[in-house]
């Protein structure tokens, strides 16, 4: 790793998240066009986040299986807005097996279409519903232009599918899965986040309704985290999904889908949370919570020892922790390296600290050193990890806060969205026709909000129908 | 679920096999040629056995990572006899973001090549070796006779990759995974396994070496578990891969692979261990490993309270329990289906049950049933699972033994391999021709062992210079 300082956070975002992502050794470039290796260190990430999510699913009664991978591309025609909303980046298998396919086949890009399809095959009676599922895979979508984790032409993803007997049900599912990742992006990722619902022209392609979450990164840009989608009955009829309700009449049930947690997770929290030494992760999820740095200590001396000990008992308690015991760098390359990739606590550990029973603990965030007591490591450790994430919430909040502006009139705030980036809090009258002199800035409806601050449009001054949250998308 | 029986298992395995499969609920067919829907009961399957592997695939210094989907053509044609083995089982993509692809991309059969040339790029000194990364993701091989579970021409694995400063510690690694492998089959499957090195003609397409782990099914029929392969170093030369060793000179390094554990252990659990009534689950893996039947119960009344009490209190101590709350089966619908799920364990209470604080419990492997006291369940339950694979182990050796035959001469057993499938162990001279002999009876020679009790080649009674075990795969 070359101790080559990072470009300027303020002054360089976008180099800035180029080179830490491969700097921190998270990912690598891939000799495919658009994607990315994600490596060691970034996948255990993308696996801490994928075991809180998983539970959550399992615990709101949802069950994991696996669908394949290649599509009938007629498949993804049936539902007419879908494949115009996915036709321009589909990669597509015309042979197989040695032979040009009779039909041929695109690779997954989503898969409401061949999941409903088998609905179709499994939901005959009300007692069928709801019918809950979820799969964890990747899908592709060819990008034109890719950034690593943020946007690239596969990503990994959890999709959850579900049919309901009601539109009121489908409606609280879609809803009960936002509060999830919210939940996961807030209690765990410690990212502050905005919930709204998509316009119509940035819906999912065939939904009814879209919820989003968005965070917003360093420089000011949008990032959309994930979304869940109310899509009723418009697939249901696409794949002819018909049940016996409980009246003994067929009906069309009322999907959702959710795909809230991929692996962009990983890019906003490089984006929203670093700093000018690297990475700063979240402690709830990192892979590396701890790492130990033995200082002036030899393979088997009583430092040694020690360190392996603390270890032991950091692991005990949950705690990952690294023993780093590379015999060819000083401490002070170990130090740069492990605040460049974001590792929340640091232990320096030497032969006078050994005397005293102590330890030095460095917090990554605050770049604060203290000594502590070993004795009191297992207690010491989880407070300061709990503490941390409080803090890098907190942080996040403010500087959310910070670049969170109320304006009345494109006119006031076209020239403020060219300069800086950050939200825009606004009234709309829903006309697209509005919506789309946003084009000029570069800038777009993220979200329409539930709040009604605003009593007129941004754009022709109509009386407002919703408040939006307006800003300029990655 | 419809009452049916099943095809008689004894005298139709191979229907038994695909009926089983279907009504038990772990796959449906796809509408995608040689693919299957692995639905939820055999996908939670699937992530037990992957949380037993990944655990020790952890504790062995490997790391997760993931890498493309898709892969360049032109990498699959680097290694001559890899691109030989695998070309007519690809499915290419030729068409991406609308527009005809420059070099088309095949969806990975296997990840070797595009692994290496990331691999040439991370390694350049020994203090980079050994390198130990893994991943778990779907592969695509084409198939025209698929069968669920046991040939699909997508299925899920793992596939873990190491480089090597020396072959001896490229060997040592690719045999101790085949151990990791056998762990898995024996202590968790409970599928007794033969272990051995593949022929020249059935190695890895670019192996110098390749460690097979065969079981057989009921039926006689021969199946590869998985394999550890020992590349030494053809792909690095191949890609290129050099390294600085601690002597100053530039060297390849010795690779090893290894995928042992693909979505067609669910296909040898099947077969390993059903019988007429359905499936028989190994306690260890199984997805729900004890049943609650309610008999003559209602929501909310004291049966069910304790039901629900009793699932609780197994849950505690990590058992998978379920309560079959379903009003609108009869008790005996539910024993039906649950057999035939291979559930291991089953417990029924019913009001009289709960008057002497006991329960039924019934064993799906021999049919058994028996009162015990609600108190001892916490012990009794992880103790008769304990029993159960203990027994299901045995039960598979017996029949594993019986089917295993010892013959001289491809003459005498040439009758009987046409008549009964099964093992015959015999030698080998170790030529080509020899091998080809095999074809006239489906035979392939399933490996190599390291015994040598058999002085003469089974075809052409030269010296034998290895023990091997002959068998018809599936």
């Amino acid at each position: 790793m070359s101790n080559q300082k990072l470009p300027d956070i303020k002054q360089n975002f976008s180099e800035w998240y180029n080179e830490i992502v491969f700097k921190a050794e998270l990912a690598d470039h891939a000799p495919v066009r658009g994607c990315i290796v994600i490596r060691p260190y970034g996948w255990q990430l993308w696996e801490n986040i994928k075991t809180v999510l998983d539970a959550r699913i399992k615990a709101t009664g949802h069950q994991n299986c696996s669908f394949p991978l290649l599509i009938p591309e007629s498949f993804i025609k049936r539902e007419a807005k879908h494949i115009e909303g996915f036709s321009p980046e589909l990669a597509v298998v015309t042979h197989a097996g040695g032979k040009k396919l009779e039909e041929p086949l695109v690779v997954r890009p989503t898969s409401e279409t061949i999941i409903h399809y088998m609905f179709a095959q499994w939901i005959k009676s009300w007692r069928d519903l709801p019918m809950k599922v979820n799969q964890w895979c990747s899908v592709v979508r060819w990008e034109m232009r890719a950034r690593p984790f943020l946007r690239t032409s596969e990503f990994n993803w959890q999709e959850g599918h579900t049919a309901h007997a009601t539109y009121e049900e489908a409606l609280l599912e879609a809803k009960m899965m936002m509060q999830e990742y919210v939940n996961l992006a807030q209690n765990y990722l410690a990212i502050p986040v905005i919930v709204g619902r998509k316009s119509e022209s940035e819906k999912f392609a065939g939904a009814d309704l879209t919820y989003t979450y968005e965070s917003f990164m360093q420089d000011g840009k949008a990032l959309q985290m994930g979304t869940s989608h109310l899509l009723s009955q418009n697939f249901a009829v696409s794949f002819d999904m018909k049940f016996q309700n409980q009246a003994g009449e067929m009906a069309y049930p009322h999907l959702t889908s959710w795909c809230g947690a991929t692996t962009r997770l990983i890019g906003a929290i490089i984006a929203v949370h670093g700093d000018q030494n690297g990475l700063v992760l979240p402690p709830k999820i990192a892979p590396v919570q701890v790492i130990i740095v033995p200082i002036a200590a030899k393979l088997g001396d009583a430092v040694w020892q020690k360190a392996l000990e603390i270890k032991a008992n950091l692991e005990k308690i949950g705690i990952s922790t690294q023993f780093d015991e590379r015999d060819h760098l000083r401490p002070g390359a170990k130090f740069y390296e492990w605040e460049l990739k974001g590792v929340p606590l640091r232990l320096e550990i030497g032969p006078k600290d050994l005397e005293q029973n102590q330890v030095v603990i460095a917090e990554r965030l605050n770049s604060t050193k203290e000594n502590l007591l070993i004795h009191d490591l297992v207690t010491a450790v989880p407070a300061k990890l709990q503490l941390m994430h409080d803090q890098m919430f907190a942080a996040a909040k403010g500087r959310l806060q910070a670049m969170w502006h109320k304006i009345d009139k494109l006119s006031e705030f076209g020239n403020q969205l060219e300069e800086n980036a950050g939200l825009y809090q606004t009234g709309w009258c829903l006309d697209g026709e509005c919506e789309i002199k946003l084009k000029t800035y570069k800038a777009t409806i993220r979200c329409l909000l539930d709040t009604g601050e605003f009593k007129n449009c941004f754009a022709c001054d109509k009386p407002s129908k919703s408040d939006v949250i307006i800003g300029k998308a990655y």
